[in-house]
């Protein structure tokens, strides 16, 4: 299996950041091929904008999403994306590893996804979820927060469920383009526990590693429901 | 009342750029003050980083909200974040004016509520929700996307409801730094629409900005229902 790791911690000393290597050493192990991106220590460019397309389809008005459908079948998108996006096309697994800053990713992780999930290629027209440009493939995503697991226990805890938390990137992102979305790894209260603990969590994620096939992905929306201007088909119809 | 719009296209040309516009005139008519931040146009720095620290409390292990806490107190952060603070603080209204992108924030306007939104000075602790921060500051979000309403409307809808995919921005962000959530002004469809469409939701825009104190804001956790631990009081405790 091909695994494309995205890792966007500022630190690379993090626990966080540990996670990323123990999926490299890990997969490897397994005899997987895996790549990675680290987005801090590369660089990247987290800005969506005009410096995106060397040549542009409307150089007067910039819509981005029109402008990476033409760059992409160009072949004149920025070097830089050109780049990501060979890695996502290349993995079967792609891991998001990230701490949660504001309940959701960090601006570094959040422009990769702006930029490097082209339309067209990714989504486009009513090729979105179960019909997504990058179906067959899976998602994972690895996250360490600040809270504690009961925060998110239930509709009725502090900020409710995590998964509805993280809903614009497990559904509105992942799952939209087709993807496979396995349910998210979770290092929870990561800031605030000992060597102990967190010991525990590397060796909880090497499990989790080694386990992934036995994962039930989460369930999102089919297209099957809907009719061509997206309502859903009544029951009779559907 | 003192009005701050965080304004985040990379089109100066966009309907969306043109709803800041609106936003800023009519306001202004109304009495009020009003600031802008521009982020594309400024070349706003949207990533989190080492380097937004002059000094370090810890220069060998960074964890981010602490050194946001210490930088904070000891006047050491970047300039550009000192400047967008001040405007926050000086703030009666935050407006934050944005195309959805994957079902939420540009990362270059993540990036503005990753590096702007202090801990210690907007939540810190167990000051969030109704005792976060920014207590008695209200905050409003301005959106365009290309989806319609009815993709939107129910849980049977194809995404289901907007504000649930907004919970990061309106509970996770907005209402976690206690501030009072205005329901969204919505552009729908906005690259598909003719100029009658656009000039309507224009005066739209208007309209809600005239009639803004008539506005219920959002629901949501109140402190008050949860122990020092963060758990739900059981209803005969609470």
């Amino acid at each position: 299996m091909n695994v494309f790791i995205v890792h966007a911690h500022p630190e690379p000393k993090s626990f966080c950041s540990a996670l990323r290597w123990v999926a490299t050493e890990t997969l490897r192990a397994q005899g997987h091929e895996v790549r990675v991106s680290d987005l801090y220590a590369d660089g990247f460019n987290p800005v969506a904008g005009a410096a995106d397309f060397g040549e542009r389809k409307n150089p007067d008005y910039l819509v981005y999403a029109l402008e990476q459908r033409h760059g992409y079948e160009a072949g004149t998108l920025a070097p830089d994306i050109q780049a990501e996006v060979a890695k996502l096309l290349w993995c079967d697994l792609l891991i998001l590893n990230f701490p949660v800053f504001w309940f959701s990713v960090p601006a570094m992780l959040k422009g990769w996804i702006d930029r490097v999930l082209i339309s067209g290629l990714t989504y486009g027209g009513l090729r979105f979820y179960d019909r997504g440009g990058l179906l067959g493939k899976k998602a994972m995503t690895t996250l360490t927060l600040g809270g504690r697991a009961h925060m998110f226990d239930g509709p009725a805890s502090i900020h409710g469920p995590l998964d509805d938390m993280l809903r614009p990137l497990l559904r509105g992102t992942l799952a939209y383009t087709g993807m496979s979305v396995l349910p998210p790894f979770v290092g929870w209260h990561v800031p605030y526990i000992g060597q102990a603990a967190r010991e525990q969590l590397l060796q909880d994620y090497r499990h989790r590693l080694a386990t992934l096939e036995t994962l039930t992905p989460l369930a999102f929306p089919s297209m099957g429901g809907f009719d061509d201007q997206l309502q859903p088909k009544s029951p009779r119809a559907g």
